[in-house]
């Protein structure tokens, strides 16, 4: 049998920064009984995006963050599409740069995640958001 | 007992634009009766890509497209691998900064995207290309 | 019914290069008797990626790499995460423009990937690493 579930996780972001997802995720599968399987992380919106990086140093996220800072310019002479506020399609084209959805394995109920990464919800957005990462696992 | 389906989408792309593939793949979607499940949609070829994005203002569109010209530029200088015309390795390159496959939930037989996202085929070549993409179904 | 099996998927890289995964792919799908299915590949580390990519000229692949160079540089100046080498900044930036995670299709024992595309381990340190890429079959 396969066995299927879904769970909305909702975060409030308060600006560009990463939000960790991994114990959220973590906890969903320690209380499901998830044995081996696929989760798939899909959030909902094309402004802020999800990706799998470094939880030891905090330095690699401030560093990442400044990083995409300069190569999408929040400058509106840039862009036709600015109505939304300057960091609107700067955030539709980091979110195309990284990425919108991923797949995780999960093994005898464990994550399969190397020792230092983490899951992150990456926020482009400058103001408060209120964001939903759809978390579907298919599986045994 | 597990279902899976296979559907080819062919998309005949004619110059560097975004190609929308949601109404396409929802239609999969509602003549296949799936319920729950994953789709996972791979592109067959190297020079054009997928993403999600938003599907309101066309402007978003046309800024993602300049902007990612901007930043892997058609200029044969910069290249070695240049036989195949002065857009192929920028499309290269592109694809690997956005992505070659997408895999997107279903739930009672919907797909789970936000209000403002569609699926696109991001064609990264000049001339009129046939793309394929794989769209495949592993559910209930 | 369904059907999962995980391989551990071990590459010692030596240096910033390409290193493909076809094949080893491919011989275990075979060895497994997989018929139709998703396999779920994932990097158990930030500072090197998976990517798919032309597999015809090897010109594409020296490219690329260079292109990445250019892009995310080796300058101690622009980070403050620096006490890992030169290297490591880069190496997660790189990791967050590319793909930690890819799912491929495989149909009546066949990997779905069109002609000119290989899966490739996308190294961005320059000292000898040892990688472990997770690979996840999902299917009857």
């Amino acid at each position: 049998m396969i066995r299927q579930e879904f769970f909305n996780l909702e975060i409030k972001t308060n600006g560009q920064k990463l939000y960790e997802l991994t114990e959220k995720t973590d906890n969903w599968i320690k209380e499901s009984n998830f044995n081996n399987g696929i989760i798939n992380l899909s959030i909902q919106h094309t402004s802020a995006s999800l990706i799998i990086q470094e939880n030891a140093d905090p330095d690699v996220q401030t560093d990442l963050i400044s990083y995409f800072d300069k190569l999408v310019p929040m400058d509106n002479k840039l862009y036709i599409h600015t109505t939304e506020g300057k960091d609107d399609m700067p955030a539709h084209i980091k979110s195309a740069l990284t990425n919108n959805q991923i797949s995780l394995s999960i093994k005898e109920s464990k994550l399969l995640l190397g020792t230092w990464q983490g899951i992150y919800l990456f926020e482009h957005r400058i103001n408060q958001q209120n964001r939903i990462i759809v978390l579907h696992y298919l599986g045994d």
